[in-house]
């Protein structure tokens, strides 16, 4: 993509309004505008994330074995009134009345609607387990919308519904789905610790949190050294993550801790994302249920499992930055490189910019060609905003000479290279 | 993908409530399901089409130098009162409070928003043109939604916005809008009719609708019979369709039309798609400017462009099916191969469709595996009514010589061959 033919409008300052890294850089690198309170418009560059992100979770799910689907935004009130969700839910449920007064709702979650499409479409043990799952946009009416979109009211989620014959059946799917999320969350170039949790107003007895460690983390989780050694090592394994002790605020009694005070650490966490086993809490109020070989009524056992798309971003963020811009893990990075062409008009700036981009293109690269007339300090500084793993600057002193000077955003080292090498190395 | 691990809840009898083939054949083929009225649920191989066609007209828009953002689904009214069309749009407008008191509504259509991004986010004629777009869930309270997705009340829908500095620039971006029109529907595999349209609500001195013809569509359109010409001889190109005279109803006026009554044809249309020259209807009401090279404010000239996404897949099967089932088109068809394994268990036809699957896999050939237990007359019904361009069916006595029946399914032939022969073939 050229930037001339691009739209991305950067902002020099930064805004009054936003508290956190993560809400400050998606507005000055113009990945997102406020619409209203928690709800926000995606410009091109965040909605280029979004979409890198939604397919290496959709990739993720379906290797797994589920199925797509896709409920709509807005839900009738009578399958919540029917779970006994909709009194419960309070205020944080939009509710409207369209043009005949009948109640409709912008759904914030789907375990009503999606256990309708169960029990109105299987009928059979023989059809389990399955597991559905989509990715749509959400509503909550957060009372106070805060950290730009970590804490919005419109948001992008990925919700799954596993559905079983059997407790032990579930929980193989519960399995299943965890071994899935450590499998994403590191397709996403991004630790994350999985805590143990209060399952709230979802219900069921049992279910973790997905945290990336942040500074700027909502929320304390509590956890084993072993767990931070094993990052260390880059020997982190679902072994580790799945008998660790990691637990959420909520979950951790000081008083009864396995792990010993000198092994156990306190960090800020955001969550990402989170599972829960339900049981028969939903299945049992909708009446949701298949026959078993002996023609018996068995209600189906439940389990849900979420990721928020649109907060995954600001968490990447959280933990991925500097004080000069974002630092894209490589894995999401909307451009791989930023192509800085510092001189316009120079002959051999443009005849070796022109080349690196058409090879990036052919190779399938992502690249971000900086071709506008901007000042060469605007465009560097531009480029560290953005935060593409790596830069490629073409100037014309070392142009005349075929080489370019290629920077690595994460820890900005830069050498003079050749242009071959410099294509290698960001195609590698 | 195999059918055991699919979810694809099939129908075996009309249902009662849907009038038009396509929703009929959507519902039979598990494709979506009904929520409450005019708002839907998609199955996965709704899903799939959907993917497949947004995926197709993304590719169409990006190629013509349009870049993608996305919109908020909620609005706040401030921008629909400061354009007037708060009060003007009526009662199709979906509205509702939140928490807080405040007004929102579900977006109709989005030339109050992605003005209010314009106006905020670029400030000089440097910057133009420029051609907004986004895909997104849009929400209209129709007062009697029917056809299934073709007139239904929650809809996805691709939207288009364009910016120029001038009327001459500004026809020229609905110009090339009108071309990459007519290269995405032919992506698509649809023959379609650019005619003369009223532009109605949205404003502007210039529209023209895109149909695909179908007895059952809901307006009838004239125009010349060299179009119908065209498209028998293939050769339908950009000029023609320009050029041709072609009028919604509307637009057509019996006693002025330059085309003799012998070359006038009359047909039933499905509008999939409309592309409007608006001026300074919204740029004007909204302050929507950039300055000059003199350094003047200029209102911006606009262009808007719709193509209904999700309705487009009713208008393809309207076009494309039998009393059998669908066909679709080997542009957007979810499959491209339904492998009907006739007896599950025989030896001969399991090696065979696991080779023949194997090899459709790894040549990235979507296929659908039917490895079911059904009977051998309920898989081929399903393998018509899903339509998948190609069936390969596997039944005991030609496997056992090594052979398939390969089946074409838009008409109907069949003929025995070697596997080789059916994968070549499909994967033409």
């Amino acid at each position: 993509m050229r930037l001339s033919n691009y739209f991305l409008p950067i902002l020099k300052e930064n805004p009054n309004d936003a508290s956190v890294a993560s809400h400050r850089l998606m507005l000055r690198a113009g990945m997102i505008r406020q619409l209203t309170s928690g709800i926000y418009n995606w410009l091109p560059m965040g909605v280029n994330i979004l979409q890198k992100i939604s397919n290496i979770v959709r990739d993720g799910l379906n290797k797994a074995g589920c199925v797509e689907i896709l409920m709509s935004c807005l839900q009738p009130d009578d399958l919540w009134v029917e779970s006994g969700r909709f009194d419960a839910y309070g205020k944080e449920l939009l509710t409207m009345k369209d043009r005949h007064d009948r109640n409709l709702l912008f759904s914030p979650t789907n375990e009503e609607v999606v256990t309708d499409i169960f029990r109105k479409n299987i009928n059979s043990y023989k059809e389990l387990p399955v597991t559905m799952y989509q990715m749509q946009w959400k509503f909550r009416d957060e009372i106070r919308p805060r950290f730009g979109v970590m804490r919005g009211r419109e948001f992008l989620m990925k919700d799954a519904y596993s559905f079983d014959i059997d407790k032990e059946s579930a929980i193989k799917s519960y399995d299943k789905m965890f071994e899935t999320y450590f499998n994403i969350f590191k397709s996403l170039g991004l630790n994350t610790i999985a805590v143990r949790a209060d399952s709230g107003q979802i219900g069921g007895d049992l279910s973790q949190e997905f945290h990336v460690i942040a500074d700027t983390g909502e929320s304390t989780i509590y956890y084993d050294i072993a767990y931070d050694e094993a990052i260390k090592n880059s020997s982190l394994d679902l072994a580790t993550m799945r008998n660790i002790y990691a637990a959420a605020d909520e979950m951790h009694d000081p008083d009864n801790c396995p792990v010993p005070a000198e092994r156990l650490v306190a960090k800020r966490g955001i969550e990402v994302g989170q599972v829960f086993y339900l049981g028969d809490k939903y299945s049992k109020a909708l009446n949701a249920y298949v026959t078993n070989q002996n023609g018996e009524k068995i209600y189906a056992q439940m389990g849900c499992y979420g990721i928020g798309i649109s907060r995954l971003i600001g968490a990447i963020i959280e933990a991925n930055h500097d004080e000069k811009g974002i630092i894209w893990p490589v894995e999401v990075a909307p451009f791989i490189v930023s192509l800085v062409n510092l001189k316009v008009g120079d002959g051999s700036c443009d005849d070796i910019c022109e080349k690196i981009y058409l090879q990036l293109n052919n190779a399938k690269v992502d690249v971000l060609y900086d071709d506008t007339t901007n000042s060469v300090g605007s465009k560097l500084a531009t480029a560290d905003l953005i935060g593409s793993p790596w830069q490629i600057i073409v100037g014309p002193k070392s142009a005349a000479n075929n080489m370019v000077e290629l920077k690595f955003r994460r820890t900005g080292e830069k050498e003079i290279v050749s242009i071959e090498s410099a294509l290698s190395k960001v195609c590698a």
